[in-house]
């Protein structure tokens, strides 16, 4: 029974593969980075003004991603794919550096996190977000020249982020 | 006052039958697993980074799944529906996979769920589950054939998944 | 400065008012209703699986309202008409029976609300929802003379469903 | 590499200043007052039908707020500028205004604010955004006259508003 429409269908599913890329790596890119968050956030027993507006800085860029989402996707199938993914890099350079820029002023700040081993715990989960800054830049860099490579460059960034870790996931003794 | 445009609008309402039954199964289908899904994790005491994990390939997979529902509620109106509704098929057999594995990972885990009653309890809703994975299966296997019944038995399953069963709603002893 | 497109613009706006209407009554029923499930849920202390299974129903036919909603806006603006506001009426209306129904089967199951008084206040909150399933029978049947009255209708009964009743808010003493 | 294409996405990309400066307004003017919401609220010892019905207003419009905003977006890349420029102002108006009477009535009321102290620090923070009105009124006038300018005098507001003020923040000591 499998015809000529069915093939075509099946076809068109197959062609959508920079939707599916594009999907995927933003979804995992949050995924691990909530998971990083939530690692931050558990272990502060205080919130200041400053962080409160870091992270809805970082709720506003995360709510826009879907944007340069599908901007990327849609340049992919077509033309102009140079731009649209330097600017889909640029979203999750800025996503991930305001995640570990509230981890490192929450380890810098004893009023926010008291407990001295927890503030260590922080700072280590914050460490562990730095290396993405930089696959970020190289891989940036790499949609100059080959976008579609740089494309699964940032997939596997996020694919890369989430390799188990003890500390960031660890429930630290003080609480939880 | 039943005017022609009235009985137009009327049977256009009556013809998107197709998008109804993709709503419904689609909307069914995860409502049941939701079930499912927190039966398991009140049983659990603590997680570790697996669980973590397959439950974002879980959440992913569910916020992909409006994709395939649309796709297949457009084929069926017209052509392409053995792609389609394979398609589909394959998206909730993932997802049903996936919640049947959290369960057993967790029932195989006592630094998850210490109390070994609890752990029978998470047994048992895994095991529950187990037959819609075969039922996906014949269905799937029936969508190269006759895609339209292929439709109608995703969404039997759906409902043959919510049919009262005890232990997966059942509040267990220990807590809740 | 206003100019003609400044004008054009404007009496756009104007000319939406059956998005407006729909729009706010969708919005209004439920967050009426809201109210009600809310009174409802808080004075209980267990669930069975026929509550979990009329919340999973309520939450669907919710999730679908959008589309109702829509298609009455986009039929007041043209045609068909009736048909559109016959089927958003009838939406509405599965949705504040499952309400009720959730309240009275609450009320009647000593095991779901083993407090006397606060299940004597289910059934107040319950039969306090009652009226509007009788007013909209009555708009429905105006839909086939009038639907640009009956989407007032159906405005009007979701404005009436808020009006202030001590029962259904109150805290009631047993618990919060 | 950069070729034609190329300068065409990133100069589309920069076109779309409408649409950012829009979506950024939008975001953090609700983020803003997002943070007096919790303020009050979390001083609030009860709640009554007056203080739930005003805060589904809030919810109504501030749900609503994406189609102005789309359509101020829309207008400034084309015509019809002012009443698109004045309507999204209004909207901004309604849900200021809003935030701004649920504090003063909770300030009002002992019965939903019984600390003395809380009540003080609640009126400080409904005080804080009335200039917030006021502002709006000045910008919707400039609207008339130069709806560019009064578009990027929302933002000026939206961030304004967020500047750091120790009392709407503070977690004041009877609770949390």
């Amino acid at each position: 029974m499998p015809d000529t429409s069915f093939d075509h269908l099946w076809s068109a599913i197959g062609q959508q593969w920079p939707s599916y890329v594009a999907y995927v790596t933003s979804f995992w890119t949050i995924g691990g980075l909530w998971i990083v968050h939530h690692g931050i956030f558990r272990r502060m027993r205080n919130a200041d003004y400053t962080v409160l507006l870091m992270n809805l800085v970082l709720l506003m860029v995360v709510a826009f991603l879907p944007f340069p989402t599908k901007l990327m996707a849609d340049a992919l199938y077509s033309t102009g794919e140079h731009a649209a993914v330097l600017f889909y890099g640029a979203t999750l350079f800025v996503i991930s550096m305001t995640v570990t820029a509230i981890g490192r002023y929450a380890a810098a700040h004893p009023e926010l996190v008291p407990e001295g081993a927890a503030r260590d715990e922080v700072r280590d989960i914050a460490a562990q977000t730095t290396p993405s800054l930089g696959f970020y830049g190289v891989v940036i860099a790499l949609a100059f020249l080959a976008p579609k490579v740089a494309a699964f460059g940032y997939l596997a960034i996020s694919i890369i982020a989430v390799l188990p870790r003890p500390t960031r996931f660890a429930p630290h003794r003080g609480g939880g």
